[in-house]
C-alpha cells in the first residue's frame, strides 16, 4: 500500500535539503567533523505580533531518536551520482549521537530567543536543519496563533475545525496538536482525537438538512440518533427560521428526555444573528441551549463579537488559525553558532546571528510575572545573571534544559497535558500589555554583558576570514 | 516505530471530521444512503488573484482505492462511545464504490468552476469532503501560487527552496511537487526528489564557510568535492567580497578543470548586488558563471527584479510560495448537489450554491487560445452548450472526466510530466492578461440556459423544505 498521501517511518530522516547532503559529503572529504553547536530562533515578527509559544520539540526529539537513513534511501542518495561510496557507507551508519536543549513545549518565548540547541558532531548536526525548521517551525507558529484565539476568546470555549483547510495532512495534525496546547478545548479531526486523545467536538454538515424533506425532520433524525451530542446547524436556508425550527424541535424533543445542547451559526452577521437567536432560544424557554458560531473567525473576530457583547457561548475556528494567516511561515533559522569551541558569526546584510551557544534566561516577580528575559552564554549562572536585571528579580529561570544526551532522550517526557498545562501557567503569568492583538508593547529581552563581549570579539576577527 | 512524525496508510482514512462520522450514523440509523452527487469547487478569490491551477486528484484518487476503515480505527470510533455495534460494523465493510469525475491536473480552471465531483452512496461520499478538501485544495493553492511565479520569472530556472518553511511534512512534499507541476524546474527537498523523481537542485549553506578559516578555502573545498555542481554562496560575511573571492577560486580552479557554475545571493538588495556581482564576473573573465538568487522571493520580487533588467539566470523561492502567503487558504467547499436524482440547494448568507451535477465547457478559438468557460449540468452536450457561446467557438472541451468508476481508476493514470505538461500547454492558451499578478481581467465564465432554470426552480422549492 504505497500511497502517496503517508509518510514511513523511513522517510523523515529524508525530511532535508539537497545542500545538506553535499555539504555533509564535502565536510566528511575534507574531514570537518567535530563538535558543533547549532541554535535556532525566530529572527523577527510583525508588530502585530509579541510573543511565541514554544512547541513542537516532541516530535523533533522522537525522530532524533530513530534517526538513520535506511536501504532505500542510500540507493536513491546512489542514483544521484554525487556521493562517493565512502561517504555513502557513512551515512548508512549515522546516528544522532549528540545533545540537545530545547525550551518546553507551552513555554511562552520572544524573537531572537533560542527555542532549541544541537550540539553533535558537525554532519550530523547539520543533517537536521531541515527537519527542526520545519516541524518546530510550524508547531510554534500555530501554537502562537492559537494562543492569540484563546485570549480573546475569554474563556469560552474553542474548538479547531481547521483540518479540511490546513496545509496538507501534517499540518492538519500539528494544527490540531498545537491548538489543544495553547488553550483549545478540542478539535473536529478525528485523526487527532485518537493520536493525541483530544477531546473531539462536532455535529452535522448542511448536506445531513438537505438530504431530508424538511429541516424539522433533518433535526429531529440527528438528535434522535446522538442524545448527548446535539449542536443544530441553522443557516442551510434561512438563519432565524433555522432557529425557529431548531426550538421547535428541541421543545418537542424534551418530551422524549433528549435535551438539544445547541444551535451553530455558520454564515452572516453573526453579532445580529447571535443576539436574534438569544432572543428565540430565550422566549421558548430554552435558556439552556447554547449558541456556537463558526464562518471564517479569526482571533480579531472573535474578540469585536465578545466586545460587542455577542452571546456566543463558544467558537469553531478553521482556515485562520490552522494557516496562521496573518504570517503563515515564521522567519525561523537554525544557525551554526559554535565550532570546535569556538563561537562562529555570520554578518549579511539584516541576516546577522548571534555567536556563541546560549541560555534564555528570564526573570520573575515574587507571584511569578514575566519581568523581562536576557540572553546569555549557555555557560553563564543564574546568580551572575540576576545581578544584571534592573529592578533585581525574585526568581530568574533558565528556559532552554537538556532534553537530549548522547543521542537519548533525558526523563520525563512531558505529555500533551503537561505541555497544555506550561502554556497556561506561561500565559497567566505575563502581562496583557505583551499579549496585545494589534501593537502589543514590547517585552524586554536584553543581553548579558558576557554575550555582548562575544559579539564585539567576534566581529573583530570576521574581516581576516573573508580576506 | 511508531513515531509521531510520520502517516501511516491505514490513518489516511481518519482525514476526517467528528461530524462526519455523526451524520453517517445517522444517516445509518435512518436509512438514508442512495446515490448522492458532491461537487468541489473553490468560491471566491481576492481580486489579485485571477486563475487556479488544479492538482492533488492524483493522491486522493490513490486514497480512495485503498478507502477502509482497520482494525485500530474501529476500536478508536468505538471507545468514543457514540456509535451502536451495527454502524461500526457498517464502517469496517464500507469501501468506496463510487464514480468520480476531476479535472486533469494542471489545467488552468478558475472560481465557482468543480475540480471534482464525487458520485457514490451518500455516506461513502460524504466522508471524502476533508480529504478532498485538505489535499486537493492544498495541492491547487500552491500549484495556482507557483504558477504566478513562473510566470513573473520568464523563463529563468526556478528552485523550490520552501521545505524548512511549509507548514509541515505532507505540506512541503505538496509543494515541491506542485511547484514542479506549475513550471518550477526542481526543489531542494531531497524526499521530494525521491518520490516524485523531480530534479533536486543545492548547493552549500552559510555554516560551510563559517567551518572554515577563510571563505576561499570553503569554497576551494567545496568545488573540489563537486566539480559538477558547484554554486558558491557569497553572502557570508560581505556579498561583494565574497563574490571577489568567489571569482578568484572560480580562476584558480579552471586550471584544474573545475568550472564554477554560479554564485549565489541570499540577503540584501538583490538588483543592486546581482549588477555588481555580474560586473566582478564579467570582469574576470567569468561571462560563464551565472547568479542565481534567493532570500524571501516571490512573484512580485522576481516581477520586479526582472522589470529592472537584474542581470539574475534563477531563483530559489521559499516561504512565499509554499506556503502561498496571500492566500494561504483556498475558500474551496465540497458540497451535496444531488440526491436520489434530485438537484440539492444551500442557500445561506454568501454561501448559496448551484444545484446539480456539473459540468465546464471551455471555448477555444482556431489556435486552441481560452475564449472562456460556461457552467452547465454534466448531462448537456457540448454541442447544444456551444450553441450558446458569442462568438461561437472553433471547439468546445468538457473539463471533467471519468477519472474513477465502481470505484476503480478508469486508465491512463497521468504522470507528474503529464500533468506538467498539461499546464504548460493551459498556460501558454491563457490571454496574459487573465495572468497579472495585481488586478488580471477577470476571465468569463458563464452558465448555461439549462443551468440557470435549474436554480430557478430550485429555489422555488426551499420554503417548503424549511417549512
Amino acid at each position: 500500500m504505497a500511497i502517496d498521501l503517508r509518510l514511513d517511518p523511513g522517510e523523515v530522516p529524508l525530511l532535508l535539503d539537497l545542500y545538506h547532503l553535499t555539504m555533509a559529503a564535502g565536510f566528511f572529504e575534507h574531514g570537518f567533523n567535530d563538535t558543533a553547536c547549532f541554535s535556532m530562533w525566530v529572527r523577527r515578527m510583525p508588530a502585530s505580533r509579541g510573543f511565541l509559544v514554544a512547541a513542537g520539540t516532541e516530535r523533533f526529539l522522537e525522530a532524533l531518536e530513530e534517526f538513520h537513513f535506511d536501504g532505500a534511501a542510500l540507493d536513491y542518495f546512489d542514483s544521484l551520482k554525487l556521493f562517493k561510496p565512502e561517504f555513502l557507507h557513512f551515512l548508512g551508519s549515522l546516528r544522532f549521537t549528540g545533545e540537545v536543549r530545547a525550551v518546553r513545549e507551552g513555554t511562552i518565548v520572544f524573537t531572537e530567543e533560542p527555542v532549541l540547541e544541537v550540539r553533535a558532531p558537525l554532519i550530523e548536526a547539520q543533517l537536521l536543519e531541515t527537519l527542526a525548521l520545519n516541524q518546530i517551525g510550524m508547531a510554534t507558529l500555530i501554537a502562537s496563533k492559537a494562543a492569540r484565539c484563546y485570549g480573546a476568546a475569554r474563556g469560552r470555549r474553542l474548538v479547531d475545525f481547521g483540518l479540511r483547510r490546513s496545509q496538507g495532512a501534517d499540518a492538519g495534525l500539528i494544527a490540531a496538536r498545537s491548538s489543544y496546547l495553547a488553550g483549545f478545548d478540542g478539535s473536529a479531526s478525528v485523526l487527532a482525537g485518537k493520536r493525541y486523545n483530544i477531546p473531539l467536538f462536532g455535529t452535522m454538515a448542511h448536506s445531513f438538512i438537505m438530504v431530508h424533506e424538511s429541516e424539522r425532520e433533518g433535526y429531529a433524525n440527528f438528535a434522535r440518533t446522538f442524545p448527548h451530542l446535539t449542536t443544530l446547524l441553522v443557516d442551510t436556508y434561512d438563519t432565524l427560521r433555522g432557529v425557529e425550527n431548531a426550538a421547535a424541535v428541541a421543545r418537542e424533543l424534551e418530551r422524549e428526555g433528549i435535551r438539544v445542547q445547541a444551535v451553530r451559526l455558520d454564515s452572516g452577521d453573526l453579532l445580529d444573528l447571535s443576539r436574534k437567536s438569544r432572543r428565540i432560544l430565550d422566549e421558548r424557554g430554552l435558556h439552556a441551549v447554547a449558541i456556537f458560531a463558526s464562518g471564517n473567525l479569526d482571533e480579531h473576530k472573535i474578540d469585536a463579537l465578545l466586545r460587542a457583547g455577542a452571546p456566543i457561548d463558544g467558537f469553531g475556528v478553521g482556515s485562520a488559525m490552522v494557516t496562521s494567516n496573518d504570517l503563515p511561515a515564521l522567519d525561523a533559522v537554525y544557525k551554526l553558532v559554535e565550532y570546535q569551541g569556538k563561537p562562529r558569526l555570520k554578518c549579511s546584510t539584516e541576516k546577522a546571528t548571534l555567536p556563541g551557544s546560549k541560555q534564555v534566561f528570564r526573570a520573575l516577580d515574587s507571584v511569578g510575572r514575566f519581568l523581562g528575559d536576557m540572553l546569555g552564554l549557555s555557560e553563564e549562572s543564574v546568580h551572575s545573571v540576576a545581578q544584571s536585571f534592573r529592578p533585581a528579580p525574585v526568581r530568574v529561570e533558565p528556559l532552554l534544559a537538556t532534553q537530549m544526551r548522547e543521542g537519548r532522550r533525558v526523563p520525563p517526557r512531558p505529555s500533551l497535558t503537561d505541555a497544555r498545562q506550561v502554556f497556561l501557567e506561561s500565559w497567566s503569568k505575563l502581562e496583557q500589555r505583551f499579549k496585545g492583538l494589534q501593537r502589543p508593547d514590547a517585552y524586554p529581552v536584553g543581553h548579558t554583558g558576557a554575550l555582548k563581549a562575544m559579539l564585539i570579539e567576534q566581529r573583530l576577527q570576521v574581516p581576516g576570514r573573508q580576506a
